[in-house]
């Protein structure tokens, strides 16, 4: 475990980040490339001249500003631990994907208002682009030559992917059976991809080892000792969804739960606008989904458990599938605290809801999509959600890079000699 | 076939759009769902306000008004052929993908100045969004039920999903023999795949008998009966590069050729701009790129003829697999008339140029992008490129989509216990 250290980062610019800050007793250290309080072990995170006014000068970030901002994150660098320059950067600027207005889905499912938030449209075609391109740059500061990470496979490609347009090495580690599409995105960008018999907890616990050994020295590990840069990244979806719906937070949010770190951070989002002034401050629920075949956090939400007891995933949501999720408590908090729940969907609701989104949206989501949008079927048709609020979901990936949770009902309706009376037998008769 | 008619569509709202004309004897037509000139059987084209000073006022658009509008290609509504309340309608919203500044490959290549415009961030991660876009709004405004094509796989994906957004029926037909990842996606959307044993060229023969049959009737073929809307959708792509360039045309462009519309379209969409005082007018040269297993225009382009002879395709790029390319006349007459060429590439030079793409800009392209890049690569080395003026080179799909072409290169490094001395052995000693 790297703890945080004296060492001193004034000189290191990271924007209108001033410190890092534990999470559970508020102990400050200065921006490093560590992960945990040496007091309480609990995790750091970043804090900013506006958390922190005795620090620097208070935010004073407009609507205006970010709106004049490129049509990627870095429109958002004023609220990120990302240096000052980092629009002149080689790197992959993703985000600004779409929020998709849903109403065909909204309609099947009794709701007023939906949107999408389709993440596919990044770099890489999953939100890891996000949480990586954040990291990426600490990682540049802090003068790792190698980008590292364990992955469920989307991270992966991000990372291998940031690494060779930033010209840093790569070496990244993920369970030997991912999906074919995974393996093949994460290795051909370069760098070196190393399978580890086990799951995703054994490729986890691995890489906390290799980075207190010397073989990992002056490595970035974008999701251990950069990881409270890392998480900052998906405060941008939290930004962007407000934005694109007119600087408003929805009422109602379904987001996925692997770690948990996501839907914290996406919290921590809207929480911030609030604090800056930019949206009003509002009453906001959200809602966690997971796989059932892995779902920790879910089944500790309707216990009415604060400890999320760990379990082995077997689901085809691999890219959810952790199954000690590090941020399960926090999740439980801000699930209980803003009025939303932790549900989940079993492996058959999951490909049913990629088709459903497909069918209604033209959006062809991984297994991660599925389960939210599991959910929120879920929900709705529960009375959990309420059908008047404006609820946003979000799609985190692709259904190109998880092909086989639908391919066996995604067949051509017929193979036909290209004639046109083999097309009214074939098809036309039977439509 | 169907030919141009006397029917008249002055009520349709076609935006800019005033009729139909021939590109080869310029007879003109009201604007509606027909692709040939009953004259001279030549190809029919979208005609405007500003092409046809007779017929409306002078176009008066500027590049504040275009930079006003949304990020995706409606921003250039009022140079397409869409309703003037397209902004409203449900559609995927395409376009406004990445122009990534290619500095890493502008090294390996020697080239002074290199952008790649990135098109797997489209909505269904090809160029085809762009085109079906167009085509979409046709076929609503002509009232058509059924939205179809004959398709190498991308088109179909894009079709299906922009029935379901819009929610018109599908129907569309592909070679039977596919790759996987295309016949999932064109499926999942819902609608009708129909998987035709033979070459793409025999499903288009197939789609130009259904056309005229009872059973095709209310159908919109985005790419037969809608082909002169579907086309325009290319210009976007001009559009956008020119904008993203600061409102310049780049020196040098290369661009695949399957049936050559999208390389014609670029050309008719510089010059538009050039026409309506939006960029400045200068030189700039065109350059097609082909598979060798399926090179009739680099062939034709070669040897000095005017005329394409058709081939039997026999290439990893399946997307530009054509052998009977509708436009490649027009092709020809474009590279030599601003001072380009037509080149092809090996299929080993297609993977070498995906992983060469990857590697250096963390762009996982589709054999298309192979293709293209593996030409730039090639002109580069021989010297037809000028290695000091601006160059644009397209990815117009995604690498997901063709994984077999690059997956015996993209491998773990090593698959080990998690355990440091696994990774010593395995990894860090060789590496």
């Amino acid at each position: 475990m790297v703890l945080a250290t004296a060492e001193t980062t004034t000189t290191l610019d990271f924007g209108p980040a001033v410190a890092l800050s534990c999470r559970e007793c508020g102990t400050r250290y200065p921006l490093g490339p560590s992960f945990a309080c040496i007091e309480c072990f609990g995790p750091l995170e970043v804090a900013y001249t506006w958390t922190s006014p005795g620090d620097g000068p208070a935010a004073t970030v407009t609507r205006r500003q970010i709106e004049a901002g490129p049509a990627n994150i870095w429109r958002y660098r004023s609220l990120l631990p990302v240096p000052s320059d980092v629009l002149t950067k080689r790197n992959l600027a993703p985000g600004w994907t779409k929020l998709v207005k849903a109403d065909n889905l909204a309609r099947e499912l009794g709701l007023r208002s939906l949107h999408v938030k389709d993440d596919s449209g990044n770099p890489t075609h999953s939100f890891k682009d996000r949480v990586v391109a954040i990291a990426l740059e600490a990682a540049r500061t802090f003068g790792f030559h190698t980008l590292s990470c364990s992955s469920t496979g989307n991270l992966a490609g991000a990372v291998t992917a940031a690494a060779a347009r930033a010209g840093l090495d790569a070496c990244v580690f993920i369970p030997a059976d991912l999906e074919e599409a995974k393996i093949v995105m994460a290795s051909v960008y370069g760098g070196r991809l190393v399978g580890i018999e086990g799951t995703y907890d054994d490729v986890n616990r691995f890489c906390s080892e290799l980075i207190g050994d010397p073989l990992g020295e002056k490595w970035g590990f974008v999701n251990v000792n950069l990881r409270p840069f890392y998480g900052e990244g998906s405060k941008t979806l939290a930004f962007e969804i407000a934005e694109q719906l007119g600087w408003r937070i929805p009422d109602q949010i379904v987001i996925p739960i692997a770690s948990g770190s996501q839907l914290t951070k996406v919290d921590k989002g809207f929480r911030e606008l609030i604090k800056l002034g930019l949206v009003e401050d509002k009453p906001y629920k959200i809602f966690g989904a997971q796989a059932e075949g892995c779902s920790p956090v879910a089944a500790a939400f309707k216990a009415g458990h604060d400890i999320v007891r760990p379990v082995k995933p077997d689901t085809i949501a691999k890219s959810l599938a952790i199954g000690n999720p590090a941020d399960g408590p926090y999740v439980l908090d801000i699930a209980r605290r803003t009025g939303g729940a932790v549900e989940d969907v079993t492996d058959a609701e999951i490909v049913d809801a990629i088709r459903l989104l497909a069918r209604t949206e033209g959006i062809f989501a991984e297994t991660a999509g599925g389960v939210t949008v599991g959910v929120l079927r879920k929900l709705a048709e529960n009375g959990v959600l309420d059908p008047d609020a404006e609820t946003v979901v979000l799609n985190t990936g692709d259904g190109l890079k998880t092909l086989d949770a639908v391919s066996a009902h995604a067949r051509p309706t017929a193979v036909i000699r290209p004639s046109l009376n083999a097309f009214r037998t074939a098809v036309a008769d039977n439509s």
